[in-house]
């Protein structure tokens, strides 16, 4: 048995899992991320004794404790390099958790540990795996031969800060312009469906809107399976922009396997249909007889969870 | 001793290279690429004779071979799959040159070959190193943990079909559009010269042509360090898009080094200096104290010869 735990800006989630990636008990509380992080740390460990309270289990039977976390991780060292949500600045927090809970613990981007997740349930020991997580912002992780890519310095994997718009680009968090982000998030793909509805007084999706009582990723989707073309057109540019760059990692990476995470992936084959077309027709190894498999992740938020703790396991 | 054989759409060149990558002797002949394959494998292994003639060394002395060969390659079972300019389809060409050689051959898409040639040499055994070639084409290859990526199909690390410019973008070889390539090779640099001149007739830039015959790479570099501003505005649009690029790629692989080959490297810090301060004020990782060095490659066009001999040396 391992805990995985999932720490990010507003809560951290923790959970039983085992050794095949299922989570046995899980649960969660508030972060509270102006408090001094010794605070954050004896919840966090908190946390996990009431987890396995709740579980047939003992801290007897957990193996090794792995952590997600947001920002710059040095997971050799164990340490939160940088995280722009949490007040951690070269902390290390395994150090931390190892004190509290006396087992070995090991801390992990959180992106990256979700991708290893991903991988490890659903991964097929795939040679190369890549994992697009689109939601706030666009994020991802690499997993090539089983394992977490991280560059030589920790800082790798940023596929979400790939540009994709040279001249004429949209801003993006990160300061630079014309990241794949700025583009591909949801929170872009937010604002293009509210650009379209202004245009658009009569489409469906401010009724939808009305309804439903914002604007979310689901609008546009929603209003084009309806048959709304102004909708259709948004989903319809949109899957363009997240096929602009995955063209990109295909022709650099060739993975066996890329899989899109986050809320927008329940849209399933209404997605990925129109996104394998585009991306296949313009890769550049177009005749090989191997492709890359485009599919939907599937542990959604307990990618985190699950992807920490198997994590641990690799220490 | 190995030989090396960098087999392009004009010349076959060949060379013996030893343990550290130095060629010892070499020698090419054109390639006469209409052809049938075994003519050109009969003058592939008579180019590889002829070299071992002319050195100190005997057949008995080479311990493999290496073929650098454009196109897709299946370097684990010897066979070029397809090259544009060369007459082979799923053509096993090292069981040809073993029939001819008598050695073990091995082969490898050529610029990832230029790209574990500069490696080998200049890499310094780092962690992750990226050679960029900037030429008729933007080639490149990657070497993580000491060894080319491929990925699952053999097709990676086609890092000139990175999409750089979504929106009114140029064509590519490729049939997509608004790939790097289009923008940051030499091909597309003397087309920005040739815009550039046209526009503005007084340019030093349509001076230097008459003199030296045609337009070509140098033309903008040079003239702009004579002062020419048109000139020193194509340099400064041009390290800007090979920069674009460049900061994706630092975002994917936070690589310990990224080296550019080609002629263009030849001008140096002039490119280079100019090319730093744009990636490392745009990449995502600005505030790791371990940042990517980017570097002028060194070899050539003896990166071929020397990194087919160095991949024949890993079989």
């Amino acid at each position: 048995m391992y805990l995985g735990i999932d720490l990010g800006g507003t809560n951290i989630a923790a959970g039983i899992v085992d050794e095949n990636g299922k989570i046995i008990y899980k649960s969660s509380l508030p972060t509270l991320a102006q408090r001094p992080v010794e605070e954050i740390a004896d919840d966090m460990a908190a946390l996990c004794f009431g987890v396995i309270d709740k579980s047939k289990y003992t801290i007897d039977d957990i193996e090794a404790v792995g952590i997600g976390c947001p920002g710059t991780i040095d997971s050799q060292n164990g340490t939160v390099i940088y995280a722009n949500n949490l007040p951690m600045r070269n902390t290390n927090l395994c150090k931390m958790l190892e004190e509290r809970l006396h087992k070995k613990v090991s801390v992990e981007n959180d992106a990256n540990a979700a991708a290893f997740g991903e991988y490890a349930v659903n991964g097929n020991n795939a040679q190369s795996f890549v994992l697009i997580t689109l939601g706030t912002g666009v994020g991802g992780g690499i997993i090539l031969d089983g394992k977490l890519y991280h560059g030589f310095n920790g800082g790798g994997g940023e596929i979400g800060h790939m540009l994709i718009e040279y001249e004429n680009s949209l801003p993006c968090t990160c300061g630079n312009k014309g990241c794949w982000e700025a583009y591909a998030s949801v929170t872009a793909l937010i604002a293009q469906t509210k650009e379209a509805m202004e245009k658009d007084k009569a489409s469906l999706m401010n009724e939808w809107c009305r309804e439903n009582g914002k604007i979310s990723g689901r609008t546009a989707f929603e209003c084009a399976k309806k048959g709304d073309k102004t909708a259709a057109a948004v989903v319809q540019k949109y899957i363009e922009y997240i096929g602009a760059g995955l063209v990109s990692l295909l022709n650099i990476f060739q993975p066996e396997i890329v899989m899109i995470g986050g809320g927008i992936s329940r849209e399933g084959e209404y997605l990925l249909g129109p996104l394998r077309e585009y991306v296949y027709d313009r890769e550049y190894n177009k005749y090989s007889e191997k492709r890359t498999k485009i599919e939907a992740a599937s542990l959604f938020n307990d990618a985190g969870i699950i992807g920490a703790a198997l994590c641990a396991q690799e220490i």
